[in-house]
């Protein structure tokens, strides 16, 4: 069977600030080799949709200024393949764009839509997983988003409460929910009933584009009055740059999939991580003797266990005494924090602009 | 009464091992400008010493590779007043060189010899006490040498014993004693018999040569056979760079000072640190309301306490739920380490070495 309908749409335009200041406003997250690989986790959420979607079907959505970052870093792609965002709004004015763009260039594409920094361990089970939903919203007109097995009751990420099945691993959508207490998260692991929100989502050019004009016609109002310039790309990137940054900031979840009711969700199982947290970078890292993730810098340790090194490659960190910290260098800012307090990393950032502006963000 | 005839050599030679990697093999703690004052301790050496000496009679003694560094941060220095060793030996053949150097500039010289990288915080009492010196050496054949009225059991001095008084404020010296353990240190405080060795020295020329002939029979064996060379510039530095490499290594202290008997003291106290650790640079230093020493770089913290600072001035530091630490960052290298584990740096510096070679040294 011909993949050739099929389409790819990376989103890439994030900030990173929880990972401030390995991850800077110039450089955010998805740009950067957490592991030390050789490639970004950009490039690998490339790479790993490469069996699966044609090359040329594959488009990056990105704020204008990551822009050379992604050329830089995807140097095989097209100009045409970036989509140059003029302000940053959330999700669903991103697919709402991407979907009208793709549209224009195939009315039969189907199209998968992923995060560009998150971790997936299990590449193979990953393309099974998304050809089953490929199958599955080239046969229906549905809306299918990825649920993850959990493995912990992770408080920090949204859950997807199962329905009625649909096939073997796909079963419609019974409600979302915010992220829960620990307890809450117990009970839902427990269930066996509730899957986490990837954020990654597969449909039809068609059922996205029906869903959005039914779940969000402000916007789509806005998109309908560019409906001429699509598939032109200087017209379209005219229109995009007058009328993109009036769109309402609004997530795809929120818009859409919360309120319609062709959603389905995949059950998957193939070593995911929303690579959230210093915490969630320390757990899926490989660890040193003294059980300290040193990426690819340079340490030596002193009864030091337990801590995340994140440092410019060619930099030496001698550390004594410390266990369970985050230590984070990007030239002219230092950063020493115990893992336990990564939630106040936005706090920080907020009393440094407070401090300085955007000299260190 | 004139001074044209009052010298100072200021030893500026030293590594600074103990605080690395803030000062580095290529800019040592002598060249730093540790309390962000804008001057670095040599330049407050030299600074303290201009009321005293003039300063065509201020010579500096570095080690070759340091020269460029004197002249950038002394640049009113003329090239013929810093001697550049060709070898890393210790005090005495230091000593012993500029004694020689400035015996042919004028043979009615006498001398004050100090340290680079200490700190003195009382400059009118340091230039009392030093104008007292001179006066004393002046009167008599005698080598002074400056004891610091001790202000706590430090272990990591040495102390000098007082004997019988001489003057006001000089005495003969009883004994020298290497650095006692805390029951020890105790006691010499409070006998008030005890004093620093601050490694300030005064003397006329003749005295000091005199002595080390006396004392250092072999290495005096070495600087006369150049006797006919100081005094012209190419040919003294042609002799120093064939024969000074030579020299046996060995400190002031123990070829003269504890061999001698016309050693005396001048018990003094103008708030002198020999800044030989983070610790002392902690002490001596101003703190913010958080009890932290942030010198010149800008640090934001959060529930940390008791820590110093030491980063290059435009960088940024965040810090949180850090107590008592050292934070060090010198470009390619960070340590962090408990203040309490100091005296572990050299070794930490040693396994550097053997990993890395000289890159971070």
């Amino acid at each position: 069977m011909t993949n050739q309908h099929r389409y790819c749409v990376i989103m890439c335009g994030g900030i990173g600030s929880r990972f401030w200041p390995y991850s800077r406003a110039d450089r955010p997250k998805q740009f950067i080799d957490f592991f030390g690989t050789g490639r970004s986790l950009l490039q690998m959420s490339y790479d790993r949709i490469l069996p699966i979607v044609p090359k040329e079907n594959i488009i990056i959505v990105t704020n204008d200024k990551y822009a050379p970052l992604v050329k830089e870093q995807l140097p095989e792609l097209d100009e045409s393949q970036i989509l140059r965002e003029p302000a940053r709004r959330n999700t669903a004015p991103c697919i709402a764009w991407a979907a009208c763009h793709i549209h224009a260039l195939d009315p039969e594409a189907s199209i998968i839509v992923t995060p560009s920094d998150h971790v997936i361990t299990r590449e193979i089970q990953f393309v099974e997983s998304i050809k089953r939903g490929f199958e599955f919203v080239d046969s229906c007109d549905s809306l299918l988003t990825l649920g993850i097995k959990p493995t912990r009751p992770e408080t920090g990420y949204g859950y997807i409460q199962i329905g009625q099945p649909e096939t073997d691993c796909i079963n419609k959508v019974k409600t979302f929910t915010e992220k829960p207490d620990r307890d809450l998260a117990k009970v839902f692991v427990e269930s066996g009933e509730f899957f986490w929100n990837s954020g990654i989502f597969l449909w039809s050019v068609d059922s996205i584009l029906k869903a959005l004009h039914e779940y969000a016609p402000d916007l789509m109002s806005v998109f309908e009055r560019g409906r001429a310039s699509f598939g032109h790309p200087e017209e379209e990137m005219e229109f995009i740059n007058r009328e993109f940054p009036g769109c309402v900031n609004i997530s795809i979840d929120y818009a859409v999939m919360e309120r319609a009711d062709n959603v389905y969700v995949e059950c998957v199982d193939f070593g995911w991580n929303d690579l959230g947290t210093w915490s969630a970078l320390y757990d899926m890292s490989p660890k040193n003797a003294d059980k300290n993730v040193t990426q690819n810098c340079r340490v030596i340790s002193y009864s030091s266990e337990g801590n995340v090194f994140a440092v410019n490659p060619d930099k030496l960190v001698v550390v004594s005494g410390l266990a369970d910290y985050v230590i984070a260098d990007s030239d002219d800012v230092l950063l020493i924090c115990p893992k336990s307090e990564e939630q106040s990393i936005k706090l920080y950032v907020n009393d440094v602009k407070l401090a300085y502006g955007d000299k260190y963000i």
